[in-house]
């Protein structure tokens, strides 16, 4: 999907939601424990109650991986069901040595045919090439992640540039690919940095993780974060996925889904 | 396995080689292709191979995941092949926030009941700690990669300690877990700075890929690198596992294995 296509959609909808398939067998209502594929089954029903107001859906692959080869197999029939005109992100967070992330990137892309997959930048420009080799595919870089540990690394000042190291990979990383071919993620609790990183990286898609359950506010990271085509993704996993544990669930995750793409609707009609 | 467990078969077997299991079905020999899991039947005979030589395995999770599901079901045959006395690597360079690292611990730790598994530090603290609640297993950090990208990142020099990234990894991961827990990746083509990162981590085992393909020499990494009890897992993939793209592979295979063990007990009695 081209940047465009996806602004497209953006203003179709009047939303910027991607919901994260992060789908716990533990977690998940347990009259569906009984079908042959509950993974399956219970992305497909959260896919058909929000489809609506989402343009993204993420499944992140741990969430499959946990569960071994079948936990896969729910992850390809979920790929397959979703429409070709949503954005698909493998929040896989891979990087390896050049020839390896070639394979990853033949997993995500040819295999799964996913439309991105998010990258770890530690390993540098050759872990993250490969993955730029196809085109209408995306790299979406870690810059700023959600959590605690962000403050670990990221947030270290580096000393030739006195800039922090997640801002040294944006600035680095913009010499890799251009804004059609790369994001980033940067953390909803992060929102008071998201002017800083405007200034680096004014045009890139941002996709945005941490609002709701980890504790992100929608209408800062809306207010700090937007650009002229709207250049963010949000997205709320278990905020809508888990909206209810009980028969309930899909009119829950609708419900969710819908309030969230209306709280998004003004905030495009205010910043854009 | 326990390191005590570790530096015993290092001693027994005069070795700290680990075949790198980066099974690429484009790259086997293509008599194998007829068979009905090719992978897993090329996995086992290296192991079959070079078992006498090597006391550590670490299939590289791109190389199956790029195959689907199929691949995955590969990689687990190949864990239940490999016998319980030798140490298994899962080079995933996973990472993510907290309850997410969980789910990976619990793929690599309860489905496929690896030994260990490679985490990427990017995200900090939090991103590592779930895969330190398995008593008997480890997590091995990148600190110093093998490949040119190194240099973008982990190189960097930091303001405050004058460290680089690298540095600082090793130096903050300590205090999350010690010796027995952790391990840390070096390259072999970083072998120069082996007794920098000697001075930080005196007492951790390291994994040390790219000896071979990549360039690195196994006579300036074990003199650099050897600590009083080894503390060294050299890895060869690409060296070993396709010495020979024939018929004869096994045969090629176990020679280049024979070769580098050969070539290990002579700097196991040189500097132990």
């Amino acid at each position: 999907m081209t940047r465009k296509e996806l602004f497209s959609q953006i203003q179709r909808k009047q939303s910027y939601l991607c919901v994260g398939l992060d789908t716990d067998i533990q977690k998940i209502p347990g009259h569906l424990l009984h079908e042959d594929d509950p993974v399956f089954i219970f992305n497909k029903a959260i896919i058909d109650a929000t489809i609506d107001y989402a343009v993204a859906y993420k499944p992140n692959l741990a969430f499959y991986e946990s569960l071994g080869p079948k936990g896969l197999e729910s992850l390809q029939k979920t790929i397959e069901y979703l429409p070709d005109d949503v954005f698909t992100i493998a929040d896989a967070k891979r990087g390896d040595i050049g020839n390896t992330s070639g394979l990853y990137a033949r997993a995500f892309f040819e295999y799964y045919q996913f439309d991105s997959v998010t990258v770890a930048p530690y390993m540098g420009s050759d872990s993250v090439m490969p993955f730029l080799n196809y085109p209408g595919k995306w790299v979406i870089l870690l810059a700023l992640t959600s959590n605690k540990g962000a403050d670990d690394f990221q947030k270290c000042e580096l000393k030739d540039t006195s800039s922090s190291l997640y801002q040294q990979v944006l600035e680095t990383s913009k010499q890799w690919a251009d804004r059609d071919h790369m994001m980033y993620v940067v953390g909803a609790t992060q929102a008071s940095l998201l002017e800083e990183i405007r200034k680096i990286a004014p045009d890139h898609f941002l996709l945005v993780p941490g609002v709701g359950a980890q504790g992100g506010s929608l209408a800062e990271v809306s207010r700090f974060g937007m650009n002229s085509e709207c250049g963010l993704l949000v997205n709320s996993s278990r905020g809508i996925i888990y909206a209810s544990s009980g028969p309930d669930y899909t009119k829950a995750a609708a419900n969710s889904a819908k309030k969230t793409q209306e709280e998004m609707a003004v905030y495009l009609n205010r910043y854009l």
